[in-house]
């Protein structure tokens, strides 16, 4: 059975971000899945030390800062999909989420002592919701940083909402939410089979020397072009120049 | 047989871009998938006209502006997964793979005719490379764009690298760039047999009314707490501001 | 005499991080400033609790969470300029640098009581530093914030640095850094005559109806083009849909 | 007099991009500022060819590429400030207005030639509009590459507008883009007094000094505090690992 975590990054607790949440974890179970969620603003989550730039290695599960972060890692640990709904607070996530992902890196940095990220895998789907306007460029920050953590990013996997208007009236929006959290169960079940996907050992030899060859022939054939573009172009800047003075 | 076309979105055709592309290419090949490319420059894609700002079903395959776009979109429609490597210009993929992004909203935008996305469920990884930042603020953007389109992005689906030295001597960024080769084929066969993601008659209403109803619990739990909060906020800040007249 | 406040968002004070900031803040001495600093990670700083969402106006200075803002905003109320310093963590800002962004909301926010921004026409930097990237996501994520906040970025008011090594080697950086604090110097004294800059009575009646009727005029120009275009997408991309079945 | 430049970036030349467009000049002009715009759809922009990699001054002023841009890069030059009013295409700016700025580096990388960037102390505000969201993110791209090309940005220097609607119904928006026309002119004249920003000879010495020793003597008080962190970190991740054996 798949098991998909939500988590609410809001204040608030019974809004707009709790909402699209809420829609998406009951379509999830109605695919089957078993659902829980959280209230991020229940837990203490303390800043990121970034011990990681004292020795690349020094961080892993659990974070050594006593806080709250030691029982969330473990609902995510044990999931196989996330639902992260952020409210949108100056364009990203509020601080509390983004001291959340932040400390994530103690999962992913596991890759230097386990061989490979303990997020790996693991489906994500994110919803961002404010009064105005930032949605898409919250949840852009969230999708790189999660992908490159190991995370799988499906199809629609994130939707916002930007009005302080109720949002049960926005049929799209509340189609979108439903469908993060099917997609999220699809994907999960799709890919489950997969054990690993970064290969840190992956063979080399052969793919650079081949590509350094055919590099090598393009430039050939470009060349002269290349050659007339830049000089042109140093010319006719270093004129415009002598001419301004 | 997975299909993975890569895009090369660099002028400089035997560039970091172009290697980059490559290695991924040939990793993926050698997960056995037939690779194709093609460089984007050797096309004419002229903007975007915006018409579906007019009516919103005025989008469609094929665009109806008279370009390269033709052959590009059959070229995309017979992949299973892409890799688009672009050059970083200001901190953003180049106006040429943004003009191929903005045209591919006429594969998406077949939503309103045929009832779901043309790029649905396509894989993407994404290939950034410049000469000094914003290599991840030009991949977010990218991501973001791909995913409401209905692609999917895979674990560590994407890379950068900044600088101008030559990459074949960053083990690292080698290494990543392969194993987007590598995780696009493994995606693409773990996800073949999902034929539909978006379900656009999702069914709601139990949904809607359950989560209304879990709100309106929640609120009432915190109603007091939030008016007082509400109340001693308002009545400090215009404290201060008489204070400060 | 301008007042320049440093605020280091690193938790390890010492590092690339600390250092571009004090470069920053020595050139602005030279320059006649009068500079101060806070390391971020010696304050509690705690997440916004949204109650703007509840209403408009129940935000202002100072915030009513208790715990050390109160110390910080009125460093932020006596100053000029800001620099801004932050380790990139996941392509942003750190989560305590983002809890002190959204909790500057109450300074913003004072639009509502005192008519006017408290943070109106304070100019301000940024620096990132990370190990390996994400430098301008970060940034340019604080910018639009502090700009829709009342902020002014001036000519190359921010830099980054992504990489291990000690920043002092690398001159153009450093080069940077200094000129962030020189800039700011120079941008807050040529500005400082302007008392406000945003008006919140500006007559809009001319300015709307010259524009209706311009927009009108325009129209009627494109109208028979548009309206080709449109109804030839229309048509096309149904007959695509017809032939896909 | 202060020339301030408009530029809509759209190909419906009479749709809300226009309509914002238009406000923001006319309250420039209220200001007394001399005002004019172009729409850059009735220009052939061709893609940038990345010059600059193959030799860092091979790329000034004009662009030797033989397209439209010649006489933008004389309107450009002759103006104090720019609007920059964009559609939102996938949540950022079209790849019309992209090329436009990646073809801007001509004047920009003039610092190689003439000392000095020729953007130098330009002010800019940038205007976005679409139909559902990405306002945010396409302003944030154009803010970041415009302050590292030498522009400034002033207080309130952007507004976006996500909407089918008609911009003209909504008074809020409206009022933002007067505001930004009103604050070029602000800006502009506050800072027409400063002839150069940044300064490429800025002197290091002293500035470098001082921070390393400042950087040493926090680093010893931190020392133990951290090496402790460190240590225990290293210890925790590795039991962990080898636990999940």
């Amino acid at each position: 059975m798949i098991r998909v975590l939500g988590i609410n990054g809001s204040p608030r607790k019974y809004g707009n971000t709790y909402k699209l949440l809420s829609i998406a974890l009951l379509a999830a179970k109605e695919l089957g899945a078993e659902v829980s969620a959280i209230d991020l603003y229940d837990y203490e989550i303390k800043p990121c030390l970034g011990c990681l730039s004292d020795k690349p290695e020094a961080c892993g599960y659990p974070c050594i800062i006593e806080d709250d972060m030691k029982g969330l890692y473990d609902e995510v640990l044990r999931s196989d999909a996330l639902v992260i709904a952020t409210p949108i607070y100056w364009y990203g996530p509020s601080g509390q989420v983004k001291n959340f992902i932040d400390r994530l890196t103690a999962l992913e940095n596991m890759i230097h002592h386990s061989g490979y990220s303990w997020a790996e895998g693991k489906v994500v789907g994110v919803i961002a919701v404010g009064n105005d306007g930032g949605g898409v460029h919250a949840v852009s920050s969230l999708l790189a940083a999660l992908v490159a953590m190991g995370f799988l990013v499906p199809p629609w996997g994130f939707t916002y909402y930007a009005s302080k208007e109720n949002v049960e009236k926005d049929l799209e929006t509340l189609r979108d939410a439903a469908n993060i959290g099917r997609i999220l169960v699809l994907a999960a079940e799709a890919t489950r089979g997969v054990k690993r996907w970064y290969n840190p050992a992956v063979k080399l030899e052969g793919l650079v020397e081949k590509t350094l060859t055919s590099s090598a022939e393009r430039r050939k054939e470009e060349l002269s072009v290349r050659t007339e573009l830049v000089s042109k172009a140093l010319r006719v800047a270093s004129e415009s120049a002598r001419e301004a003075k």
